[in-house]
């Protein structure tokens, strides 16, 4: 018998209609769908596919293991991390051995900054994996801006809240546009690195980035906002244009 | 009578697979369809939507004038590319002021180093304009490697070949990971630039990404290779990973 395939399945920053042409098709025909949700949570994920999948799809929720007490770095973190996702993936290569197609639901584009490849390492050297890459949320963060976040031969630099202030401010100082995701309790380390570098005027805080919850505020417009984890900060280029 | 709408609509790498489901059902309606090309050539965004628009649409190319000959820096370049995004910018705004919707075709995401914004800042205070976003080349790229771009809070630079080589390797040497993107003729400055910064063994070159013409290399195996205009370098990052 032939081996399922196992679909990490991007379904973009989160309006069902930015959903690919493929990842419409796949969806229609699931059998076994995977998707990581924090516990108690509905998951953001499956909350973008809600009214799309056929009735008699089974769903596979991996609930994340309460981290909150224990810090990033310590070695309890990344053992327990581990674990959780040996569990997920043991589980998807007994079904991918069954011979059943499994698609796993990833917020925006999979191998951006996605959990989904923790279990892809995992996986690939055991079972068929296929990728579906998608619209990221800070596509549609600078989407929602109104402007281009990048022209001409800009630098654009991604980066995550988590980093240490220092870090930030130095990469910030050092390019033309900038993205930074994660932000959530780092929001009030972010401005500090924002206002270090003199990019702070210039920043645009997108929440909910093509949801229906969406909201966009100049940063400096909105302080003291208690930014969701779905938040984007956009620092737009303004390179060359004839 | 009420203008009608401009859409600047991204398409995505160039896989009509990996349109989204809104750009597929506005091209399905679509009257009056717009895009760039070079002279002679049928245009790459033209070319995902073949097959895919109504017979009786209108069809405006609009072609970039010939500046092989004229230096970027010259500022003749910019008069002869501002003139020609004056043009076309008035051959829309007449079709939108007779209450027509257009849909300008756009190559990947139109904000990102697209050339959609360059009519997008001189029609947006005219008339309505509505910007789609899609997967960018470089998704299609990293996609393609089968590795993802970044982990945990890795910082992600993005880069134009058509930078200086000191500046090329500089923004190298201090990220995670990198995209670097318009290679062309750059690419022996960009191979220097990825090996003073000791990022040349890890980096990935893939071109026509989700194309029928898809292919990937490492670099440091496609020595001497001519790389397309449809070429993106990709050097991955090494992150936290539990
Ligand atoms: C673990 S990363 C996942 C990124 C995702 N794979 C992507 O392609 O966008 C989670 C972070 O992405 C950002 N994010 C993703 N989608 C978003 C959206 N629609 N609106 C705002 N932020 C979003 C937030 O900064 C969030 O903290
Ligand atoms: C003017 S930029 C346009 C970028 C586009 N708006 C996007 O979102 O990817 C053109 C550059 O994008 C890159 N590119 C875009 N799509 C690509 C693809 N499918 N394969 C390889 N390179 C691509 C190439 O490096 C090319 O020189």
């Amino acid at each position: 018998m032939n081996a399922g395939t196992i679909y990490g399945l991007g379904l973009g920053p989160g309006d069902p209609d930015l959903m690919t042409v493929r990842a419409q098709r796949l969806l229609q025909q699931a059998r076994h769908v995977a998707f990581f949700r924090k516990a108690g949570r509905s998951g953001q994920a499956r909350r973008i596919v809600e009214g799309l999948l056929p009735k008699d799809a089974t769903e596979y929720p991996m609930e994340y293991p309460v981290t909150t007490e224990i810090p990033f770095s310590d070695p309890a973190y990344k053992r327990l991390l581990a674990g959780f996702y040996e569990t997920c993936t043991a589980r998807l290569h007994e079904l991918a051995q069954k011979g059943e197609d499994v698609i796993v639901l990833c917020e925006g584009d999979p191998f951006f900054y996605g959990s989904f490849m923790h279990l892809y390492t995992r996986l690939v050297d055991q079972v068929p994996v296929q990728v579906v890459p998608a619209i990221t949320g800070m596509s549609a963060a600078w989407t929602a801006t109104g402007a281009p976040i990048t022209w001409g031969d800009d630098v654009l630099t991604v980066l995550m809240g988590t980093l240490d202030e220092a870090d930030l401010a130095r990469h910030l100082a050092q390019t033309d546009a900038a993205v930074i995701m994660k932000i959530g309790r780092n929001i009030e380390k972010v401005r500090r690195a924002l206002r270090e570098s003199g990019r702070y005027e210039q920043a645009w805080l997108v929440e909910f980035a093509s949801m229906p919850e969406q909201t966009i505020h100049r940063l400096s417009e909105a302080e003291g906002r208690v930014t969701p984890y779905f938040s984007i900060i956009i620092v737009h280029g303004q390179g060359r244009r004839p």
